[in-house]
């Protein structure tokens, strides 16, 4: 059988519903005939665009399959020629729950010896281990994301990292050493769960200039914001719930939602977030457990949501008894417009949860975040923090509260704002000149993303090889969907790229779009714009 | 009604499979009594005592429910006196989830003032926030655990926390800072998920010697081994599954249990660990994903599997087709005796994930454990922790790799071990003179805690208070019951006396066991022995 001269798809059963990923079945269905001999060594595998067309899935699955069985052995790629069968069984391994003697089991590697897997082929079979269904859904989830070329002349317009060359290290580390100084031993010992004193106080004071009136004991710290939105979501919902989120929303949160055997329940978002009439009716469904929400320098979109739509997503919650977790992770990162006080500082009822990070405004290594809650939802979150990894490294904490007592970060923040004023600058700049007529994009108040509409049916997906050849990086649109759906739409970034750097990636760019618009009309079924 | 001179036990209904907690169920029935006028200003509560007799309930419930009622304004305690209804409701609040008008619902506190809780009992109801049903057994199982007492006179045989008097706090200071002088602003970015690769490979040498053959991309560095439990049960176990434990167990993985919505399936052991035939009945259950153990240096018991031991246990799970969580939280504090192959070493299936951690060898500040893994586990644990928090503090680990590297680490456990040693030997001398005869304790060749089991029927909870006042703490017995049972044993450390205070604290835990010998027959339910 040759799957070149026919197609397979009438003999090959793809089950989405599998708790297999669709590319481990493609890879364990031709392990398999590769082992019966159905495909002879030397033989070439039906090209990439050839096998998705005739399975109806996505090419970078069938990518991700060729991938593995070439990581395993099976075949190898030949540049410009394609894949082909490798001559000898030898070197073969078991592809792990993709093993066409083994069922859908998982097994781990035994032993170092490239001839392993020809014997696991035949050895007796000892029982199978499985993973828990939420991580074979977590690891099918990964499988497609976009993995990103890499290399120092590509613009990396998808990074959401605050650029390493503004770190103030020499500062923040003359503080860590005061601090092992003066606490000493005790500074190595466990944390209070909810984290060093000192530091809740410096972030307390701070926040109080937001309108947030709470105190010390009302701020657990974690492990930056991202920790502490599986321990909010985790407060909340059990697997089976769902959580109400915005369409778009942050990737890792779909993440952590898949991990947790957590569903996204989509809501409908405007130039001003979420819309009110679709968050209504969302939240009508008792197993909506909760609300996920960026008020503030949306990500991805980048927008703000004004004051007034503050106060009636507040209502529409507190009437339906739903708590808000608000994620302000840039919430110290506004460079124009007025400050706009959080949900959590107009909110009176106790049920928003506010989720703050320092790896934006600061950087990422010190892993510090927080979450501001009261009552019972602060008692809940104490608990499972303790329950969950005892406590965070204090030393880092005990260092990030000199450098924020010191004025040190006002002063960070100062610069990094600054900074932003000027990259965004540079991007609105560069963008009418670059992309076609109707293409259209946000113009954020603060944080690093902002977010940009083609004006024709593409998968900004595909444009990612394209894109990184021509030297320059984004995040397509799809990333960010719940239903992970196509999307014409992508996220760009000013965070690692200064305004040359911008306005050269923002070009290549557009040279990208264009050769897309020239090729033709797109796969007919990318969403709707979100602007 | 006074509940001194008529027994309530007849009108109340304690619901134990209730979603509240039973101090709760008892505060909030007070609480209701004093709204009602049925409880006047100034009257007395029952004694402690006399009301846990009457509702059959531990006294520590009772105090608990006071103590809840007291901090919500509606009581007050009068040293010797007694518990007293007091005199206005204008201080009182709203006892969250207790609160007597609003049903089981949670609701955080509005506002800071003290008079909130008047209006909270008449005002309009905003809907109820609700927290997660495991969130609310975590907050239940935290309330039954003992609170110790502190001060500096107490000699502490409860806490399992490396000595501060012996951290090598300027050697780890000066890796410190040479990491970030060498390593500069990435080391401040987000680290891969799995952590610093120079520290995985300087781990992976020193596991190699215990005959760990894996390679540095089979190593998972995360917070603590305590975050390692919680990502190996989330890799094998979805809530409502059972994970098998020994009993008795860490009393941490049971909050992480209770935490993550899983049950234990409790597993008997003997004086060599797990014991086969209970552990192959248990594995039988459909519902059991995995089980967890602590082969070397049991927690709390002390004791080390012997390697036959080790191999039928391995035996039995690999046939079930169950996963594995080994523990080693101590791994590298054995300190007589010979090195035993950890489970990881002698597995041959892929079915064992292995737990490490610096924070009992080293300091826990550093918040360093790992996971080894291999295949598909190893995969689903590095998606998981990225999905949970995308990576640890690279700062601290790309230290502590420079300080395993340098040799210091191994000079630093030379000298911990001799300390354990040491301590332990005044254990082993001091317990003889003071522990009534039938007493019996282990031996350990490792680590720093020892388990000690009364002759006589009593519930080690209720001596803490009497040991405390005598001057020293431990940790009763039942805390690492995976029902909480009552035991007659305790958990001693020498973590944090050295060997004058142990001298000290054993002889004034001898007068307080004698006490209770005299004071009669226990509880005549308490578990039987472990060893």
């Amino acid at each position: 059988m040759n799957l070149e001269s026919e197609p397979v798809s009438a003999s090959w059963s793809i089950d989405p519903d599998s708790r297999e990923a669709v590319y481990q079945q493609i890879a364990a269905r031709l392990a398999r005939e590769i082992a019966e001999g159905q495909r002879a060594p030397g033989e070439r595998l039906p090209a990439i665009r050839t096998l998705a067309a005739e399975l109806g899935v996505h090419r970078d699955t069938i990518a991700l399959a060729y991938e593995r069985l070439a990581h395993a052995g099976w075949v190898e790629g030949r540049v410009g020629a394609g894949t082909f069968v490798r001559p000898s069984e030898a070197t073969r391994e078991s592809l792990g729950s993709a093993s066409p003697l083994r069922g859908s089991g998982i097994r781990g590697r035994v032993g170092h010896a490239t001839d392993e897997s020809a014997a696991s082929l035949e050895a007796g079979v000892t029982a199978e281990i499985r993973l828990s269904p939420q991580v074979e859904r977590l690891l099918a989830l990964a499988d497609t994301r976009p993995r990103y070329a890499t290399g120092d002349d590509v613009v990396a317009l998808h990074r959401l990292v605050p650029d390493p060359r503004f770190y103030p290290l020499e500062a923040f580390r003359t503080c860590l050493d005061e601090a092992i100084r003066e606490e000493g031993p005790e500074l190595f010992s466990y944390a209070l769960p909810e984290g060093d004193p000192r530091l809740r106080c410096a972030m307390t004071d701070r926040f109080r200039k937001l309108g947030i009136d709470r105190s010390a004991d009302e701020l657990v710290l974690c492990h930056g914001a991202s920790q502490g939105i599986s321990l909010a979501l985790r407060l909340f919902s059990r697997p089976g719930d769902r959580i109400a989120v915005e369409v778009p929303t942050y990737a890792n949160v779909l993440s952590a939602l898949t991990g947790l055997g957590l569903e996204a329940a989509p809501v409908r978002m405007d130039e001003h977030g979420a819309d009110p009439a679709d968050l209504d009716r969302v939240l009508e469904r008792a197993d909506v457990k909760a609300f996920y929400t960026i008020p503030s320098f949306h990500n991805p979109l980048g927008t703000t949501m004004p004051l007034d739509r503050r106060r009636q997503i507040l209502e529409i919650a507190g009437r339906h008894g739903v708590p808000i977790i608000e994620d302000g992770f840039e919430l110290d990162l506004r460079f124009r417009g007025e400050e706009l006080p959080p949900l959590a500082a107009l909110d009176e009822s106790g049920g928003v949860v506010l989720l703050f990070s320092f790896s934006k405004s600061l950087f990422p290594g010190v892993r510090v975040g927080s979450i501001s809650a009261r009552g019972r939802s602060l008692e809940g979150l104490v608990a499972l923090k303790h329950a969950t990894d005892l406590s965070d490294a204090r030393p880092l904490q005990a260092a990030l509260a000199r450098f924020v007592e010191s004025g040190a970060y006002d002063r960070h923040l100062s610069r990094i704002r600054a900074m932003l004023g000027e990259r965004h600058e540079a991007m609105a700049r560069a963008l009418p000149g670059s992309m076609p007529d109707g293409t259209v994009w946000t113009r954020p108040e603060g944080g690093y993303q902002l977010w940009l509409e083609l004006p024709h049916e593409v998968d900004t997906r595909d444009l990612l090889a394209d894109a990184a050849r021509a030297g320059v990086i984004f995040s397509p649109g799809s990333l960010f969907m719940p239903d992970g759906r196509p999307s014409r739409a992508m996220r760009l970034t000013v965070a690692c790229a200064d305004p040359g750097e911008i306005r050269r990636g923002v070009e290549a760019l557009g040279e990208v779009v264009d050769a897309s618009r020239a090729a033709g009309p797109g796969i007919g079924r990318v969403a709707g714009s979100h602007l």
